[in-house]
């Protein structure tokens, strides 16, 4: 059976997106300098090998372990679930061909038929809230693992609900002071964690965390 | 000249100290469970050689680079400044001779002449704020260093002051939920950190970041 996993950048102080990046700003990178502190946040992915190939960003870039770590957390991808929001700003900004390549589930209240890329990408809009997306997903993703992409409030109701397994967070040195936050209106009795590996560089902290 | 700095152990959540934890309910470790909390945040700490040593909580202990760690970051303190709340629950839990053996600026509105306790440490009441605090704290360490020991919203002051140099963060992996944050009115202008130093261990991971 697979796991059920959240992978996301956070800033030193918390946050996982900073102020100003959303929908409405897509267009104005520099409102509130969102789209650098982006960019600082997730500075340490942007070069790698596999992650420009896999976003047709252009040949070559750095290998290692953190580009093996980034392989091995894409491929073991069944299935991502993903808020209204998320999939919004992403349909903005990914190419034609999505780079999730599995089936992705959208939570959203929006009835819509399911939306097929070229590619093996194709979104299914799910009405019925996060245990439905998660039956769903399992059937889906089979042996494979399912993440939780996103954003922030979809995270924290799988993680107050206790679906959440593993936790990997690349901490960043960079303070935004404002933003939104991955831990917030989480409860005090979920399920708890304890460390399972952690990779230092000099970019961001690969902290690992698994179901205790 | 030596360097500011904050050493703070922190929730996978972002809090220096769980909710309930309060002056008010020092003799009710019960109260939303914080004592127990705190113990999970700190757990780490409490059986290393030289802090068992310092706070003469009995012989034993570990030994290794943490000890190594905790001995040469106490060692290297020659003032610590504190906020009047956390003085005011050290002072019902310390032992007599208090575990700093070094001068403590106290920030608070309070007049009072300095105490002086057996083994070393000196508590100076300083009622002109975080900047005044922080020349006198100079002059008395010397060549050694300050640490900013708390609570959070000293530490806020001095990190939106632009005067921390250094911020070691031991971060544990439990998820309190709520509590006192260690970054909220954070200003995002404050000077940038790079990571300096990770080092992992089951109970924590160690996070040393300098001033870039």
């Amino acid at each position: 059976m697979g796991k059920v996993f959240v992978n996301i950048g956070l800033s030193l102080d918390g946050y996982m997106a900073p102020e100003g990046m959303s929908l409405e700003n897509w267009d104005n990178p520099t409102y509130k300098n969102w789209a650098a502190n982006w960019g600082a946040l997730m500075g340490w992915v942007f070069n790698l090998q596999y992650f420009r190939d896999n976003l047709k960003l252009g040949p070559g870039g750095e290998t290692g372990p953190i580009n093996d770590m980034i392989r091995y957390t894409t491929e073991r991808i069944g299935v991502s679930i993903m808020g209204k929001r998320m999939f919004e700003g992403g349909e903005r900004s990914w190419p034609e061909d999505a780079p999730f390549h599995t089936p992705v589930f959208v939570l959203t209240h929006e009835k819509r038929v399911p939306w097929v890329r070229p590619g093996g990408t194709t979104f299914y809009f799910e009405n019925r809230g996060i245990l439905a997306a998660l039956d769903q997903a399992k059937i889906f993703a089979g042996e494979r693992d399912i993440r939780i992409a996103g954003g922030a409030d979809v995270i924290q109701q799988y993680l107050n609900a206790g679906l959440v397994d593993e936790l990997e967070i690349a901490l960043a040195p960079v303070i935004f002071g404002g933003g939104r936050r991955l831990f917030e209106n989480v409860s005090n009795s979920i399920p708890s964690f304890k460390i399972d590996r952690v990779l230092g560089t000099p970019l961001a902290t690969h902290l690992r965390y698994v179901r205790a």
